[in-house]
């Protein structure tokens, strides 16, 4: 613990390594936690399972 | 913000689409914020990755 | 199943009353599923514990 | 209600089966409710998209 | 990682003791994973913000 | 979208701040969307209600 968790669009590799190591410095900074007891989950959410203001995103990706 | 989840089986886009507008509609109008503030999401589990009463789905499926 | 969580702002009984009744109504007739089988979770979520754009929604509500 | 959600890796449909068992066995015995309002929801999560002390742990297999 | 959460109603300090005990026992030895490795998470929610068949608990519980 | 969730320790209003300011940062530089469409949620949980390695950590904090 602690836990982030990251619901967004699909990643690459390099950019999951990245928000990782990144979000891991902050939150044990922060939280002044030692960076191993912090763990970071990342959903890619495909578009059309994603409404924004009523509208799914790949409708609003296709305008 | 608000944020609605939804947790439930496989559904095609034109479901998603209604899901994602009426909920929107409803929570926008009983919380009283403008549509677009309003995130839904979607996650859609299979069968086999949830049970009721002890059992997969996918097992009571097969039934 | 399915399950429709909300996070948002802190709510009256008589408003969490109608969101679950009606989001109920929506995901039975648009997922084809009995109401008895939906569940809804209601998380409140203080402001000061929600961010957007980079600041918690408390300090935009002091400006 | 209650709700169990597991995040975790890729699983065996026997060993979702047993899992699903087995948290509503402990959950209804502790809560003291019927193992029928007991749900249990599994996500398998890609090692891709986890990461610990700010490391993937898709790294830390390949090591 | 794994991650066990659970939402449910208000519980014991006895009774969360336990049902981490044996959440996080159950998920070592079906994932085979070490019992240090897993976090169990709960929430507890109040009647009045969980839904089931359109009505809120807080209102089943009253009649 | 997207939206970083953080289930972690009681903090105080600077950090929840801080936190929410370099959350979002990281988010909007690596995924490459404006800091406006990202929502950080907090979820301050209280130690009774979390376990490690089958142990509460309220009572790991006692010892």
């Amino acid at each position: 613990m602690p836990i982030i968790n990251l619901n967004g669009p699909k990643l690459s590799t390099a950019k999951k390594k990245e928000l990782v190591k990144r979000f891991t410095e902050v939150a044990s900074e922060v939280i002044e936690l030692p960076e191993e007891a912090i763990i970071v989950e990342i959903n890619e959410m495909p578009p059309e399972n994603v409404g924004v203001g009523g509208e799914l995103l790949s409708e609003k990706e296709d305008k």
